[in-house]
């Protein structure tokens, strides 16, 4: 199958990997809005104008876009899904039916199919909570995220003035994880879930008391949380944090019986090493499904709950059910 | 949905359950082989008579099969297969490419359903290792199970002369599960990721000795493990060792990036009070698939590999993408 990608940032990079690495897809374009020449990727894929990628229908089978969700997603994909079948990693959670609509709109005068919101958070977090709400009707869910880097929380801080560079890691209260765990059902705040640590590199003679302030007051990203600030060089910053690892936990525990007499946990856990290389490979593995599905007659817009997870994997129904049942 | 049980042990209790417990299904009947007069169940469920299940074509819309894989599903899942949609929790993983077809050939000639494999292992821990396979191509998974009672093994000690009763543990070695999530892709051995603890209740002046011989040295039950065997008395057994919990884990490291520079690490694990009462729920959720599924037309057999996962759930399209996206 021929899979372009719309879109090169971190995590176009990490599709380019997953789709390079694939035995049974072909890459055959990167497109940029930025001019062509000016972008250098990882691989001899091409690089091409987005302006072009309309001349490409006919010869490309699924479009997996990198833009953000912000600004990009909301535009590109319902664009794009009146030209092509079109896997996207939309993950606003509040703006998911909205998305949703509209690629549904598109994709369906386009006889097209539009995969939403893929990934990790929402994505492979999504199905467990659904396959652990479904077998444990009668229980509660957790979902802790980290430790990790939170992008967008890295870049609030570094809108403060006086700020060079940041970085925000996102960390799971263990407390709370084994409370989650427990089968107690816990009432858990926001500040009892997670912690927040900042590592903030600072203009010189920058007033550190005041940036430290801007960061813990911030209001949704920081207020409601305990947050530690420290002050790092641009070096140390450079040196031990210049990653992207993220992963998280979802925890249901809940009760079967007549009676509810007896107690289950379930549980979903990651541990990246690179956030982005990780969803790159989620979307890899959405546009194998979403060309399959496609090819039986699917069109409009769905999410990762609506692929029989079969569709997913390189290997037929036959090898998945002799080795892997 | 209208839903009969078709065997009645452990298992079926928990169906009876799972389906009592759920607003969108209604428990029709529960067919036993044995004189319905004898069997007496945990709800107002009518108890019918095996023979009488054909006349209630029409009147069930999924029948949930509770019997053994080792000899009652073979023939029964096909069997009813040829009159109604089916579910079963069939778990002999090398004879499942030959039930599948079995089931695939009855229920397409009948233009029905069987959904086979149903559980937790077979099953989610199936899902587990798709997802995760599908999402990090190159890595190594691994699955644990326990620390929990096997029933085929306690089964097995029960069979030795002089034998009273037993109940089997299957523990996990924790050394083997960290090297799992080590992302070191080890090499383990069957010996080295499990142990094996008997409790064993003895005939009076039985040989101890012989008794633990037996059991340590017998082929694919005991001989490829480091086995423990405790003597305890039958009030003991009673009252430690009278439920039926287990769990496992299913682990897989694997990398992504062009040059595979990124490790991750996914987990998925469960822990259960009770084992027939968790995985009856498994089977309520996918007869509420299987009846869905074959509204849409579906015929023939598939697996859980198969059910788009937003299907087994009660809640709306609209919901689950408005509230567990």
């Amino acid at each position: 199958m021929r899979i372009a990608i719309a879109g090169y940032g971190n995590l176009g990079r990490g599709v380019e990997a997953a789709v390079t690495n694939a035995p049974d897809m072909e890459l055959v374009g990167i497109f940029t809005r930025r001019d062509p020449a000016s972008v250098s990727v990882a691989t001899d894929t091409p690089v091409l104008a987005w302006e072009d990628l309309p001349s490409y229908v006919g010869k490309v089978d699924v479009v997996v876009l990198c833009g953000g969700s912000a600004t990009d997603l909301p535009v590109q994909t319902p664009e794009l899904a009146k030209l092509f079948c079109v896997v996207d990693s939309f993950d606003t959670h509040a703006n998911i039916p909205a998305h949703f609509a509209n690629v549904d709109a598109a994709s369906r005068e386009a006889g097209t199919l539009g995969v939403i919101s893929c990934g990790w958070d929402p994505g492979l977090f999504s199905l467990a909570r659904l396959y652990a709400s479904a077998v444990l009707p009668n229980g509660a869910d957790y979902t802790f995220w980290g430790r990790g880097v939170s992008q967008g929380h890295s870049d609030a801080i570094r809108r403060i003035p006086g700020v060079v560079d940041a970085r925000q890691y996102t960390v799971p209260v263990p407390e709370a994880v084994e409370a989650a765990r427990s089968g107690s059902n816990p009432t858990l705040t926001t500040r009892e879930k997670h912690t927040r640590e900042c590592f903030v590199v600072a203009e010189e003679g920058a007033d550190l008391e005041v940036i430290r302030q801007a960061i813990v007051t911030m209001p949704n990203y920081f207020s409601d949380y305990d947050t530690t600030v420290t002050f790092i060089s641009k070096e140390e910053l450079d040196a031990n944090h210049a990653g992207l690892p993220h992963g998280g936990t979802v925890i249901r525990s809940g009760r079967t019986g007549l009676a509810d007499e007896f107690a289950d946990t379930i549980e979903f856990s990651l541990q990246l090493d690179s956030n982005p290389y990780f969803t790159g490979s989620v979307l890899a593995c959405v546009a194998r499904a979403a060309y399959r599905l496609h090819e039986q007659g699917k069109v409009g817009a769905c999410t990762m709950l609506d692929i029989p997870p079969a569709m997913l994997s390189p290997l037929s129904a036959e090898e998945l059910r002799a080795h892997l049942m």
